[in-house]
């Protein structure tokens, strides 16, 4: 089958043997795949991840059980031992010897097949189409804070950065009834949450008023400190992004101000389903692109670009 | 009056106006002064404090409202405007104009007087010997982590330092029904948390077993590391000290692992003094050395050495 693989300094689209099931496993042919900013991270050493790409996917159960065969699905992407304490405590996510798609240690969705665990599988309904369904897996991601965060209606919310999931978190937060302001750096992209009714404004614009929440997703070093500086005293920081964590950041505000920072990464696809069936989300106006699978290593060069938000695999044959 | 101040680039034992009165002011006649690890970090520069060191006391209401005259005190540290919108949500502690007696310009307790709001007064119950009074204003920051933070009974929490606030830290925890483990380098200071029935362990005999809430309170740049390293996934991990978060920390296994990092600082007085006067904390046992304010400069030297604890000033003429 065809795959885009990375092998540590390039990234080949190649042909690679169609991955084999086990009774735990089933493998589904993939429709369509979604790049992530994490992709293009791992294609800079991010988890030292060998392997076939990409996490976010929907498609077709091929092989596993009869219940599933031929079923349209998208799928969680921590494949968890199932019996440590993490995933006894239902942390999964969690779990220390995880496999993580396209991640660690386990090939991704960018071909023509990909192999995960039955646990795994969420069936899509018949009215959320590909386009929106390929979205799960990063809407989920963004429905992660109101697993960890209590919002209150009307509560000022900034959420910096206009990239794929600071698009998301902003509607995920704005349909929970916060009170929405989306800093960024495109007025093209600001201009999807503005058409949401999402208050917006552009970096340079921005008064940099105290939030009580404020998420991080801009995906860059300086963004940590600016997060910080925009959260209220006794505030909450949700930081989406291991790139903002990585840089030398003062964390005395943390302490003097009694900010709580809330690292937050997958989360949970019900809610993420359920939003794309009700349509509260707008997914389909981040897609920038879509490619053919043969095209992969265009389309992920493409990704890269800047005012590009999501773009698309066609993995069908 | 005596005092003890710091102009910058020393300590010096001075003579000094007795502070003036004011309608909403009450001056306190200082019997006793706690000796904080903050003060040795204002002579390193922190905060650019200029004047009188000292934030720990309890003393006798001098002159004030007829009501409080005579009453022996304790006196919270955070001088609020009352009016602002941190003020007026009970976030005084929090006011964007405060002054922070003996840290932010306001002059501090290591004199015969010290002035403060009537607001932040607390009366002492005559239980309550000076002695462990004086440490109302360190305990209540250690109880702080009760207010931002729940604590399960049974919950595995780590309390790492084992410093004048380390020990009261673990004491609570311990209180609060938390299965407290102590990581200190000082089994003479580990002793006084054992003989309250905590768990305690030499760092390097320690074995990093991950736990639900960690609390940093080593005041070493080398804590917060150590502390993420010993928190499980999803758990908590509350920073007490500024120096520990000053250092260049990577936040990314703050995102991966989910961590909540909590930043706390000054604390609720009236659980503090119930616990005192309940005696439900050893807080005497801390007590490393006492002197007369005319002997402050010695001193503050003896409370910078390794292996001292509380070091209270004799402040009464």
């Amino acid at each position: 089958m065809l795959a885009l693989t990375w092998d540590g300094r390039a990234v080949r689209l190649s042909e690679r043997a169609r991955p084999g099931i086990r009774p735990d496993r089933a493998i589904v042919r993939v429709r369509l795949a979604g790049i992530c900013n994490t992709d293009l991270e791992i294609m800079k050493g991010y988890m030292g991840f060998r392997g076939t790409l990409g996490h976010e996917f929907v498609g077709i159960v091929d092989e596993g059980p009869p219940a599933w065969r031929g079923r349209r699905v998208v799928g969680e992407i921590n494949f968890a031992c199932g019996t440590c304490p993490a995933c006894r405590t239902h942390l999964g996510r969690h779990c220390a010897s995880r496999q993580v798609m396209g991640i660690l240690d386990a090939d991704g969705s960018f071909a023509e097949f990909v192999v995960l665990p039955i646990a795994n599988l969420h069936a899509v309904p018949d009215a959320v189409p590909d386009e929106a369904a390929v979205f799960t897996e990063p809407l989920a991601a963004a429905f992660e804070i109101l697993e960890q965060v209590t919002v209150q209606p009307g509560e000022a919310c900034t959420v910096l950065g206009d990239g794929k999931l600071g698009l998301l978190v902003a509607q995920v937060l704005h349909q929970a009834g916060a009170r929405v302001l989306a800093v960024g750096a495109h007025p093209e992209k600001l201009a999807i949450l503005r058409r949401c009714g999402i208050a917006t404004t552009l970096r340079d614009d921005w008064s940099h008023e105290l939030a009580e929440i404020v998420v991080e997703a801009t995906g860059s070093a300086a963004g940590f400190a600016m997060a910080l500086s925009a959260t209220r005293p006794r505030g909450r920081l949700v930081l989406k992004s291991t790139v903002a964590a990585s840089g030398a950041v003062d964390l005395a505000p943390v302490v003097i101000n009694e900010i709580t920072v809330v690292g937050s990464r997958c989360g949970p696809f019900a809610p993420a389903l359920r939003a794309l069936r009700q349509g509260t989300v707008d997914v389909r106006s981040l897609i920038s692109a879509r490619f053919p699978l043969a095209d992969g290593i265009r389309a992920l060069h493409h990704a890269a670009e800047r005012g590009v938000v999501k773009v698309l695999l066609d993995c069908g044959t």
